[in-house]
């Protein structure tokens, strides 16, 4: 009989939906980034769960009040992904028994601080003994149907674009856990972008208000995993022609002797939206993420044939359905 | 520095609240059974999370398929406290590794079973690794504002009431962890007050519809601590004069040399509504809980006196906020 670990996170959760009963009317699918229930007047009501947990989720070098903010960024992505706006956080914490009133301290400060970045309040929760340290959070927000976007709509010729470069997270990554070694300017960047996160939640709400894209997903799971995902709800393929990779990033793998386009399509742990816009609706889109102080980066188009390939360095990859899996880690 | 454990899980609530932004409008307020959100037209979305935690709420011989509806069953009752009728639930599962595949599937079918007991349907969640088994339920609902029956109204002279009898939980847990001796009847009755939880949701939402309640609880804490619990809410204080003990809970306790006032006060763990009724509303309040084939027993009266007081076998012994804790244990 097979174990989770063996099982990894994507049949864990397929094996959970086939238990699950369907209502009559779904607005937002099994499986999709965030979930909806219809509550009349066009209005759907969007509900989001995620869970951090101390052993898997937080490095070291990360503070308690970064943790709790994470938790929230996490959650807060998920919508910005969707084009919702968050209204209201609930917070299940799991403490161990031994944990400091100072760091709960920290913990309810990096929860309050996460969500008003974001807009929203944390309006209540539940608190618990557990061994690890848990950060379950829920989002709930409320946007129109319309203007909701799932993962399902891309299109043969849709451009794909992403709300900022990939690889940085994964450097982080790799200073915190492996002593990689890194130039002392590119070091913050690194370290920011694993310890210190953010949402486009401007991004994904001006594109959604502006109905110019027609599938998006946030790349927490990895650029090529989170390719796949929208390949698999689309049932599209797409080529990259322009791999986002920071500049920083490409001296660092250099410098390090790693392959560039490992940390950049198979790191995970990013918050930037990956997209795809019908092609006579980029201007527009661009237009409206540089309105809100955000850029759109091109990095390929959607296809009808369901491969997914890079075009690197005068070369054909394939990109491969891997990244930061849970149960399994890194695959 | 206090940890945890020395703090109690009232402390580290009442930290985490300090750090928390207030919004302008907050239609329930901190600390209340659930949380809610001004949606206009009258209309409050009401949320709720509950973490269940394998290692202290889930006894030795409860199968996961019961663990995964007990963890619903525990949000359910905090909605059917409030009058508030489960439409969503999502669930953020921690797993250690070596959970097997059988056992996920008896978590999936557990979670539909207990959502669709009480109308709800699971939509989505999160899969996690984590050192304990982690069940963390979040549910939404809508009820018009002015039928959410909050803590805080209880006024002197109301009538106290709960939907059952009391101590049926406690005992079983006794049998399960202590091994105490029981007649082969009550077996099955208390042992299912602990592995099948019911939330008394027809009955909520009966007493909601019916605007016959001036506040309401439930009475996952016990008896005596979520007395407290509407006592400080409201500023005001009970006399219980009826104990609500089950008979089958009087015969346990002689013969296993237990004080009944114990298990039935400070037992815990227990899903029926603790209520208070306007007296000139208690015939209508009691009627209308029949016709949904339930029953209300009342207990006692509120007081203006913030006093709890038990009379009980010609004595008057005081009630003490003592309960179910997490991080002390019961204390």
């Amino acid at each position: 009989m097979a174990s989770v670990k063996k099982m990894g996170e994507r049949e864990v959760i397929e094996t959970i939906f086939k238990s699950l009963s369907r209502p009559s009317s779904m607005p937002i699918p099994f499986g999709d980034d965030v979930s909806g229930v219809d509550i009349g007047h066009n209005l759907i009501a969007v509900l989001k769960t995620d869970m951090l947990v101390g052993k898997t989720d937080v490095p070291l070098s990360m503070s308690f009040w970064q943790a709790a903010r994470k938790a929230v960024v996490m959650n807060i992505s998920d919508f910005a992904a969707k084009g919702v706006k968050p209204v209201a956080l609930l917070v299940a914490l799991g403490l161990p028994l031994d944990f400091l009133e100072k760091d709960v301290k920290q913990l309810a400060d990096g929860l309050n601080a996460g969500a008003r970045e974001y807009y929203a309040y944390v309006l209540g929760g539940d608190t618990n003994e557990a061994s690890d340290l848990i950060i379950c959070c829920s989002l709930f927000g409320i946007r129109k149907r319309n203007l909701i976007i799932l993962r399902s709509g891309a299109r043969p010729n849709d451009i794909v674009a992403v709300t900022g470069s990939f690889g940085k997270s994964a450097a982080g990554l790799r200073i915190l856990l492996e002593n990689s070694s890194v130039l002392p300017m590119a070091r913050k960047t690194f370290l920011d972008a694993v310890l210190m996160p953010k949402a486009r939640l401007k991004e994904g709400l001006a594109l959604s208000q502006a109905s110019v894209v027609s599938a998006s997903i946030d790349s927490s799971d990895g650029l090529a995993w989170s390719l796949h995902e929208i390949g698999r709800a689309s049932d599209v393929g797409f080529v990259v022609d322009n791999l986002p990779v920071a500049p920083e990033v490409l001296r660092f793998a250099k410098h390090n002797k790693i392959d560039p386009v490992e940390l950049v399509l198979y790191g995970g742990e990013e918050y930037e939206l990956i997209i795809t816009i019908p092609p006579r609706l980029w201007k527009k889109a661009s237009h409206v993420v540089e309105q809100v102080g955000g850029s759109l980066i091109r990095i390929g188009k959607v296809t009808e044939e369901t491969g997914m390939f890079l075009q690197w360095m005068e070369k054909t990859i394939t990109i491969k359905p891997r990244g930061w899996e849970h149960f399994r880690g890194r695959k």
